[in-house]
């Protein structure tokens, strides 16, 4: 009996045994997906975070782009406003200007109205030229760019075709934009 | 002599097993360290691509708002020049209307010399006024925000001091800004 227990003792031994190595593999293997798990965590974790940092690059260079661009344009506006600031002022006053002329032209004047009224006119075609605005030449050919035709004289021999014969209203232009054109009278073939 | 070799041949057996213990001992450790090494190269690689995220985003941040900030000035910035813009060129006009005044002052014009002055200084107001200028009022109380004084008279019952005697010269203002101070002469306590 004792002998049997015996045997029996060790059999139960080795049985534990191999149940203990039985659960010890299976921790081991356990152990092993665990770890993989770990390591696909850490690369997803990884691989996200790399995602993310690429798209704030991407977008901080978009942002910084688009940020110059309106630096640019802003300046550029600016600078084209700057420029022509007194474009409506100006064309508002020619008529004051045109009447300055007309009035001047009118015979039988007083010295001192001539005077006073060349002052004025004087004082008034300053402050337009330190505005960029100057009078359109209007004394040669004829340019359809600075120039309309509002009537014409027949060319001869001293008056060539296409040159301008007489200044009806002065023209005037803002830097490199006509604020209006001389209307002129223009020779013309027969 | 047999013998001899054979134990030797046996201890040097033994030996060539201890070093290859050794070494492959020592090569685990090296594997150990290895993955140690592999496992903190992985860690730092996440910390760096996750910090280089939050860098990015940071950075995507400040020129976003940057950006925002430069649209709002640069808007407001082109009103206020737009709201302005005739400054310069108004100012540099007022002493032509300074002299159509002074014209219309003197004694002896003739009805068509008058008409005509009128009709400039007309046509020169309106302008003026299309762009926001216009004349300051002068007529009532004396304010150091519009008037300048450059003379005093000495109040009395029928002239409250501190209210304006006469306008020397007008002055005028663009929408809220001053162009120039109207001179004034101003009555004054005794």
């Amino acid at each position: 009996m004792t002998e049997d227990i015996k045997k029996e003792e060790v059999k139960e031994e080795k049985a534990t045994e191999t149940t203990e190595e039985v659960v010890e593999e299976a921790k081991e293997a356990t152990e092993t997906t665990e770890e993989v798990v770990e390591e696909t965590k850490e690369t997803s974790e990884l691989e996200e975070a790399q995602a993310r940092a690429e798209e704030f690059e991407n977008k901080y260079l978009r942002v910084h782009a688009e940020m110059q661009n309106i630096q640019r344009r802003a300046k550029e506006e600016r600078q084209q406003l700057q420029k022509y600031r007194s474009q409506d002022l100006a064309k508002a006053i020619l008529p004051a200007l045109d009447n300055i002329e007309r009035a001047l032209a009118v015979e039988g004047l007083t010295d001192d109205v001539k005077k006073g009224l060349e002052m004025i006119q004087e004082s008034l075609i300053n402050a337009l030229k330190e505005e960029g605005i100057e009078e359109i030449a209007a004394d040669g050919e004829f340019n359809h760019n600075f120039h309309m035709a509002i009537q014409t004289m027949p060319a001869d021999d001293e008056h060539p075709a296409d040159t301008i014969a007489q200044v009806f209203q002065k023209g005037y232009k803002l830097h490199d934009r006509i604020l209006r054109p001389a209307m002129v009278v223009v020779y013309k073939e027969n």
